[in-house]
């Protein structure tokens, strides 16, 4: 039972779409199917840009997203306050652009006052890259108003949605969100292997003239492609089948209901949490709907971790660089519902109290129903 | 049935194994997988050399074989004969290197010697780009001695092997090639989306002071991860699972009767064809183990495929590029045995006389099931 925040749990139709036999790539067939998926991305990011799939992690659809757009030596800016917010200033220097930061503390969200003093401070800055859900520590940063002040200064808001699109709302076109990044084993609910990137027009203007090198992260030819329905090399077709499936899934459930969904999932896991008398890492006003980062007081997460996974098959995440052994994470992002929270809670409860930790039985489990009882 | 150059056939018990629920790609029961792949695929590669994964296409991994180990200016030689040994010269070219060509025309193989001469010419050439078997035409090419060349002079011999690997013997090591690259839907008889690289010591000695920028195809993390049997991003983990099946189906089978079932299913094809009266588009001396180009005198190519599809649910490839409409291409390349071979060549005979075209019913069939029952 996977609660990690990707991959995520992968319904049974979904599975089944994905072990049909393959079709060729430059077929009808396929042809249709594709279209099918890029239209229902486009309805999940709320868009009416460009919508691109690549076959590629969401880091390669990250950084398609970044080098598609800038020259070496642009000025870009690069908010971290966490791992992935990190990687994109990697991504940044490898290619050598002039890369400030704006950064945060890892737990806390970052500041959209900072951000917007410089961007008054820098306004040859081509490119704001932000990580809307950070995944390293489970703080959601407030892209909208971010993005208004990116607006405002005329650079290009370049978005790594990699935990947030399916999960909460990301209106790509009412947020004004240039580039628009994420990976399909997260709120897609698929396993991993496709990248999603949305395109504005203003992103395209500056596709013009950009010049770092690339070719297999060229979106140029995937926008060309995109729009007679068919690659510039070979899809990877089983994954598309089962993108396709996954968000019929999606459309049937309705945008407002998905994000409600994970919204009450993250309420009850954070109020049980909270009456198991466990710290949360991020706190309540900037807490991603996809993942609760936990510091467990007096225990090793890490020994948390083991004994759910062995004595009740249940995978939570740890933490990553800094906090490895700090935190754990509980993701319930994608194909999870209520069950699956009451079940993890359930569980950790009964790991804590076997580890010595101090808690009071079954006070978990209670806060997480209540949430879910409530009218 | 596909009877393409990719996607090619997959087995049942792989399209099974793909569509196992995924688990977390950070877990020990993943690393085993993962290393099993990894050293089952140096078998498949015959080499002790580094074996390394990508969530990408052929393309991506090609691109990642030929940026890792160059800077810009370095002297490449690209050599070409069809379409895909002209896209490395596309890739080159897009990251700025000093790209010279050897050309030989499409449907002919390239000249050893006229490679020799352009190395004796260029001291300074940093690496050689050659495409094993030219997909778009048929073509294999004479790998060995040009990599016996290319030692001699001392520059990288960087080969792309998509359609190669898997069909017909790619001793690695003997032939000393020290960049690899080939992608998941073509000889390993699993779906799009994985490519695979290999890379000798002497290109990871060129990589320390390789200045291309990347960083989702930057090499480097992707060896020091596979050491420990994991990977740098989140891995296509069902295709992975796929891959588990798919190797051991080859081991069970040997690389000695992979490669002889490839060799008798291609001169099956090229005796049926012929005793068809149509031409082969590559002479026998250079046909690649894998497709078979059709060259139909005086029926339209897009005319037989089109029937082949709509009457026998049948599909074979087209020409690209110049060739489209003058050629046909039928795959014989992966999980296809004689069985496939006889359908086809049956229902392109009924196809060729439904459209008014030459030939003895029943010769193709005749020829084919010759070499099959050949002692």
């Amino acid at each position: 039972m996977l609660m990690i925040p990707g991959p995520t749990p992968v319904p049974e139709r979904v599975l089944q779409a994905m072990a049909k036999h393959p079709i060729g790539h430059r077929s009808a067939d396929f042809s249709a199917i594709f279209g099918e998926v890029t239209e229902n991305l486009k309805w999940l990011h709320q868009t009416k840009n460009d919508l691109l799939i690549l076959a590629a992690s969401g880091t390669g659809a990250m950084e398609a997203g970044i080098i598609n757009f800038l020259s070496p030596n642009d000025k870009v800016l690069v908010c971290t306050n966490g791992k992935f917010g990190e990687r994109w200033g990697e991504v940044s220097e490898a290619y050598g652009l002039n890369t400030q930061y704006v950064k945060a503390d890892w737990g806390q969200p970052l500041d959209p006052n900072a951000i917007k003093a410089a961007l008054d401070a820098g306004p040859d800055i081509k490119a704001v890259i932000v990580t809307h859900s950070e995944t390293s520590t489970g703080v959601i940063n407030d892209l909208q108003t971010i993005s208004s002040y990116v607006k405002a200064h005329g650079a290009l808001m370049m978005a790594d949605t990699v935990t947030s699109l399916g999960a909460c709302s990301v209106p790509v076109d009412e947020w004004n969100l240039d580039v628009v990044a994420s990976g399909s084993q997260k709120g897609y609910m698929i396993p991993p292997g496709l990248g999603f990137i949305s395109v504005s027009e203003k992103a395209w203007e500056a596709y013009k003239t950009a010049k770092l090198p690339k070719f297999y992260l060229d979106l140029g030819p995937y926008r060309k492609n995109t729009a007679k329905n068919t690659t510039p090399f070979t899809p990877a077709i089983n994954l598309i089948f089962a993108m396709q499936s996954a968000l019929q899934m999606m459309r049937n459930e309705g945008l407002e209901n998905i994000f409600t969904r994970h919204d009450r999932l993250k309420r009850a896991t954070r109020a049980a949490i909270k009456a198991m008398g466990m710290p949360l890492y991020a706190s309540d006003d900037c807490a991603s709907p996809a993942i609760t980062a936990v510091m467990p007081e007096g225990l090793d997460a890490e020994q948390i971790r083991s004994v759910m996974k062995k004595k009740y098959d249940i995978i939570l995440a740890g933490g990553q660089d800094a906090l490895k052994g700090k935190i754990f994470r509980i993701g319930h992002l994608g194909f999870v519902s209520d069950r699956e929270v009451l079940t993890a809670i359930a569980a950790l409860e009964a790991t804590v109290i076997e580890l010595g930790g101090k808690t009071t039985p079954g006070s978990g489990v209670a806060a997480a129903a209540a949430v879910f009882t409530q009218k």
